[in-house]
């Protein structure tokens, strides 16, 4: 049986332990939700009131310049391009998610039936996240695709020679479980379809490695795993040899070639500058950059390895112990994992699925200070989870440790059979 | 002869004076570019503060709920309303200009080719601000839509019976030059097309009133006049009589009817929020409450009248200033007034076209701490303009008074003449 002196051994042995003083996080709380909200990096206040008072309020416009507002987004892109196998001038950091999938599948579409007319599908995941498939559904609306939405077992059977993409979130959202990135993408480009990744719950949570894959277009987060702030600018990347072949729809004046020429005609930049469009929130973009300035932190802890590489092995060694202690010590509950085990298949968090009281039990463990989140199942196939995301940037093995034994705490009083735990309000 | 004597005593007498206490300007600097980037209110350091270390770093994922996250873009929307003539709940605070104005020129051309599908011409200013242009021009690629470019005066002329949208900035952003909003619209409609204004220099710096003009669809900025900060998010207003008729493109889960059943089908909620699309970036939109709010202390000033009804009269004073002094004491440079003389034509700022040296001219003012910018022309029909922008929250007489005085010295002088300010740099 692992002990809490087994937790504590581990913390006093990891190489990434240092990372986390760069974060800023209430006393008192375990937080396992960091793949919805990422915690407060320590430097990211001073850099905020930096850009209120210096540059906004004092250089004023001339910030454009002195300030390097301009290329933000691209040099946030070169950072997180490190993080998921891109090349600098690959990645830029702008806009939502949402938005930076309407352009890339909408480029994709284009670029698919300009070479094959009858590519007129676009298959996903069902469970893939909401609004990736709400932005399908309007692009098929708009241009007379279908989205055709299966179960991660039945989609190489479902790339006929009429998809045209396949559109897929790397590690989902409710399981955590991961796609294997280069077979799948294999398996599209065999079928004739182009592969385009949400890397949402990857970015920052496990090795990715896109140009070694071959993908397509990838879009992802920048306020989950990379702790960049409520709703942080998200991120856009196009395989470079696509990137110069379609306008994308959202043709505004930072996509421009010459922006400040000020010309009535668009003409668009090279490469993927050309997937920005309007002004960007630069007080929210400048917070993103102190995220990702921890991950620069963490390449520096162990010789020869990358970011990513470092934090996986921890990542991995803290969600097998979140597992282990689970089912060593909450069994006879009805919990059951969600999540795989084998770690090809998983992500940086841990589900677990209950049949009943899921949401209060989550609400029991967040009033103990032990914060993960709920997502509602749709009965048979897709039950309701507890989820729980593991950062090793600043979760460490002890915190695991307590965070299980709440969890048996409250299954063991019923604790979570208490009203007040069983009343929803509005959850994100 | 106007003299500083009659400027001081118009700052002694005006009752919008205490508003410039709201900000935080750097000493020494006039500042006459809050057209291009508005200044930084004195309230925002401290809210960005919170919106960092409290919601964010304290409350976590909880700040959904316990900051009001997810209510944020309507109830800056609300706030907006009231300056543009505009009802709660038909505004949200979201996303960029550029991608605003992508969703409703999508939804106002679907909807005019929905009731007459020959309807296949935006007509727009070939002086329209370049972003806007460029937007119509990419959604006329994808759907097979022309864009036609005229002047001013040509305009009626243009809406014949192919022509869906007619897309117009309210204010020109090189000249100031105003449209007649009720008008334009009524002609608009009268041809059997759809009405969008552009409000980037019209929200906070006129008077402006949609629901009486009966227009259709407006987008606007939110970091020019109404001091939201870099890169502030912007908003979009939808005429309820359509709000309902269309998806819009961008379809995300923040315009989702139930965006937090999470459910693989959308269903656009109702009014003006199926407008929203990704989550948005809550550091930057808490910002431009800071700037919305010194509207809200600007109604209380003048009894029985509106915040904009009330700066709308120190603007034309301030900008009428500006122009008797330039003229009375800059005359002899070959400086041309670009900006319309009367007072119902005039946006909140002053053009000056010089065929020589304009940038230089500007590059020697901001070396005198007086902030203007610079806009190339293309040679005959739009000449080099010098810009000054007359915000009425924080520009007093007095600045006006300095500002023609080091423009005059400039000229007087040569100084413009040096190389340092013949460098050109990117500017903005």
């Amino acid at each position: 049986m692992t002990t809490l002196h087994d937790c504590l051994r581990l913390d006093a042995q990891d190489p990434l332990a240092p990372l986390r003083e760069h974060f800023s996080l209430p006393p008192g709380v375990i937080y396992l939700d960091g793949n919805s909200l990422g915690a407060l990096p320590r430097a990211t206040a001073a850099r905020v009131a930096e850009v209120v008072t210096q540059e906004w309020g004092t250089d004023l416009i001339k910030a454009w310049n002195t300030a390097g507002w301009f290329d933000l987004p691209q040099r946030l892109g070169n950072q997180i391009a490190r993080l998921i196998g891109a090349q600098p001038g690959e990645v830029v950091a702008t806009d939502s998610t949402s938005v930076n999938l309407f352009k890339v599948l909408t480029a994709a579409l284009h670029m698919a039936t300009a070479d094959a007319p009858q590519r007129k599908v676009i298959v996903s995941e069902r469970s893939n996240f909401p609004t990736d498939l709400y932005i399908a559904e309007s692009l098929c609306r708009q241009h007379g695709f279908r989205l055709q939405l299966v179960e991660p077992e039945e989609i190489a059977a479902a790339l006929t020679p009429e998809v045209a993409v396949l559109m897929l979130t790397h590690v989902n959202y409710r399981t955590g479980a991961m796609h294997d990135m280069p077979a799948v993408t294999a398996v599209a480009h065999a079928a004739g379809a182009l592969m385009l990744w949400d890397l949402a719950h990857s970015a920052g949570a496990v090795p990715v490695d896109l140009t070694g894959a071959g993908a397509d277009f990838a879009v992802g987060c920048g306020y989950k795993y990379l702790n960049g702030g409520p709703g942080a600018p998200a991120f856009v990347w196009v395989n470079p040899v696509h990137a110069d072949r379609f306008w994308q729809p959202l043709a505004g004046w930072w996509g421009h070639a010459t922006p400040f020429t000020f010309t009535p005609d668009y003409r668009p930049a090279p490469g993927v500058q050309r997937y920005l469009c309007g002004t960007q929130p630069m007080i929210s973009l400048s917070a993103l950059e102190c995220g990702l300035d921890v991950f620069t932190a963490a390449a520096t802890l162990i010789p020869n390895q990358t970011a990513m590489d470092t934090l996986r092995q921890k990542s991995l060694a803290l969600t097998d112990l979140f597992i282990t202690l689970v089912e060593q010590r909450c069994a006879g509950f009805g919990l059951a994992l969600a999540t795989p085990r084998e770690h090809a298949q998983r992500g940086s968090q841990v589900s677990l699925s209950k049949s009943e009281g899921a949401y209060a039990i989550v609400q029991a463990l967040i009033a103990r200070g032990v914060i993960g989140d709920f997502r509602a199942g749709d009965g048979a196939q897709h039950p309701d989870i507890l989820r729980f995301g593991f950062t090793p940037l600043y979760v460490g093995y002890e915190d695991v440790w307590h965070a299980v034994e709440q969890l048996r705490e409250v299954l063991h009083t019923a604790e979570w059979q208490r009203p007040e735990f069983n009343t929803i309000s509005a959850v994100t």
